[in-house]
């Protein structure tokens, strides 16, 4: 098992009963709760709160051993994982590689990562923290009016669930949390601007909820720009088509790839780096190797693939573990199927759209408690879930966010 | 007003409803309840559960501006503060320095810092909760026997309240929180040995009570050692006197020191680098600057100081702000006089020492639920001292730590 995120969990744990050794290997110690992550990087909650170090959540699965490691090549002939840093090789009757995605600047990334850091790991959450709320820092001591005004200017580049919980989240923070704390200027009239490449936002949607989506944005007092797509990016602000922009704090979350370990597999990989499965999930030369999660691309229906959302995920998991147990006790494999529970995305305080199964949609306040029940729901372990609820009760109540630290800071960055 | 700790922020406080302006300068945008940062190194705590951002803290105060910046050099003839990195140097009136302390290795600091890292700042404390719990994942993987021991060796230098708290926290996190998350070791067999100069532990405190610490200590398995000095510190080890101990993970509770920015105060300051006050906390040869908590040696009686604790540097916080005042009243100043309203350290789970004014001494449970109750009733923000009750009750209840997290982990260390 590569990876301890949604997929590579439920993998073990439907193992938990078999006669199998599994080893779970993960480069961090902890598993992440990734829709959440946007909440750190706008210092609504600490990492700690959406993390669970994956040695507690298996601990009682004694079949199950937590390796602490960087898997660097996959050797499909030797059956062995080669880990960085020259510790010895895993050898593996049976491999699930759910490794995820990476943050994808098409192939910018020595350009524009530096500038526009994307939101997958604690630190590029913290980063974009740290970035945030000293770029109302440099805006207080600015005294010329355009370069303050880029300081307050914040552009999500990316549509999608996580640029549009980015850019509500923006604007709540400079709407409500900041205001009042700042004497030389007001928080509030920073602007958010979320570019969208295509003519709508949350693709995954319908028009209406995309629509729903846009109208609770802009009432934030987002500036949602359609059809733009970033032409240049640098430390000053961005091209979009052919007007600049300046702005001090540019936010990635337009595209996703596979990470360079799939590429080891030597096997077929999409557009997005991510490996074409057989429909058991394993590889099409080698049935002992299980591609799950986002790093797989799994096809649904005629030319539609599996959403990588934590329940397909989890699905594709435990899918995985029943063919290995299957394979095992000499059955032929099961095809996988996706059974889609819906999804959400929440756009602000008290606003969310859902699409349910059955074609029920939500939207507004009905929608947003929805989600904040499914999303407490699933936090894995008790007490965070408890903490998070409160937490949030009380930045409901009170407007205020709790992470607000700016860590990890060296020399301010110079203009 | 230079430092947002619990001396600048009540010194800022104090001076609310005066008619001047007060500038709160400080490095950081947040005020850090350091007697917990222990927590936040032994993953008790997330750091965002004991900083609440100065701005906050004082966005009631519309006479006080919050500047971040690091103040580089004071310029007592031109009465201004000079910053670091470029920025506008500020004007002063009247300035209240009030820097705190830093960790100090007695000149071994380019040697040692590394391999020894203390315990001031929200990054030490992630670097020492970095290296605690990646101690225990090279121990998974470690076959040889003294090496693995090596690395399941932690030694505290410094026998005063951070050292114990730390030893103690260090001895339940190996014994309660860890046990049974690893497969190759028992996070049980690690020591923890906390070295300290002198022949007691918590000198500040009577005999009867260092005693009474020392037992409980001795309780969760801490290998005490008295009269040793660490003679020499690398990354495989430490050598006390004679003895040679192999330990992968040294941390630093041996002593403070002042920070450089007050020798450019250009006045006399003590063997521990704390510059030497007058009676009223100002410079002998500058009644407009004030110099309050850690960073200042306050004489109490013949030959004993204030203690460098919070609620001695938010006394002399308010008497600086009272005195300015006074002196914008043409009012003549007054001496600082402290008021002892007892201290207390605490060993581990529920135990704990304290001395009250008068003599009075509590130990066991009882201190520590009067430790529980003072340290958080002073939790700056209502909010954290919720969320920090919870996590402390429910870590009571389970034995578990809620941020176990390893972040800004590159490639782990060679052996």
């Amino acid at each position: 098992m590569i990876g301890g995120g949604f997929g590579g969990l439920e993998a073990a744990r439907s193992l938990a009963r078999a006669a199998v050794r599994v080893t779970l290997l993960d480069a961090r110690n902890h598993h992440l709760f990734q829709p959440l992550l946007y909440q750190v990087a706008t210092a609504g909650l600490s990492p700690g709160d959406i993390a669970e170090p994956i040695r507690h959540i298996v601990r009682r699965l004694k079949n199950v051993r937590v390796v602490l490691g960087r898997a660097e090549r996959i050797d499909r002939a030797a059956r062995q994982v080669v880990l960085a840093g020259g510790a010895s090789p895993l050898t593996y009757d049976y491999l699930v590689v759910a490794t995820g995605v990476i943050n994808s600047w098409f192939g910018k990334e020595q350009e524009w990562a530096e500038h526009a850091p994307g939101l997958k790991s604690v630190e590029e959450a913290l980063e974009i923290r740290r970035r945030v709320l000293m770029a109302y820092e440099h805006a207080e001591l600015e005294e010329d009016p355009a370069r303050r005004q880029a300081w307050l200017t914040f552009v999500v580049v990316g549509g999608g669930p996580t640029g549009v919980e980015l850019a509500g989240a923006l604007a709540e923070l400079s709407r409500n949390t900041l205001a009042g704390n700042f004497r030389s200027i007001d928080p509030r009239e920073a602007r958010v601007i979320l570019c969208e490449g295509g003519d709508r936002i949350l693709r995954a949607f319908s028009e209406q909820l995309s629509g729903q989506a846009l109208r609770s944005l802009e009432q934030l007092g987002v500036d949602v720009r359609f059809g733009s797509y970033a032409a240049e990016v640098n430390g000053q602000g961005l091209t979009l088509g052919d007007e600049r922009i300046d702005a001090r704090t540019i936010l990635w979350a337009a595209g996703v790839k596979g990470g360079p370990l799939l590429a080891t597999l030597e096997t077929e990989q999409d557009r997005m780096g991510r490996v074409r499965v057989a429909p058991d999930l394993s590889l099409p030369a080698d049935p002992r190797v299980f591609v799950i999660g986002d790093a797989a691309a799994v096809r649904q229906g005629e030319d539609d693939f599996v959403p990588g959302v934590a329940p397909a995920a989890m699905q594709m998991g435990r899918h995985a573990g029943e063919q290995i147990q299957r394979a095992l006790a000499g059955q032929p494999p099961q095809p996988f199927s996706y059974l889609d529970k819906g999804s959400m995305a929440t756009i602000g305080r008290s606003q969310a759209i859902a699409a349910l199964p059955g074609g029920l949609e939500l939207r507004g306040l009905l929608a947003w408690l929805a989600w904040l029940a499914v999303h407490i729901m699933f936090l894995i372990g008790f007490r965070n879930r408890i903490l998070v609820l409160i937490q949030w009760m009380w930045a409901y109540m009170t407007f205020q966010r709790g992470a607000r630290l700016i860590t990890n800071e060296g020399e301010p960055r110079a203009d």
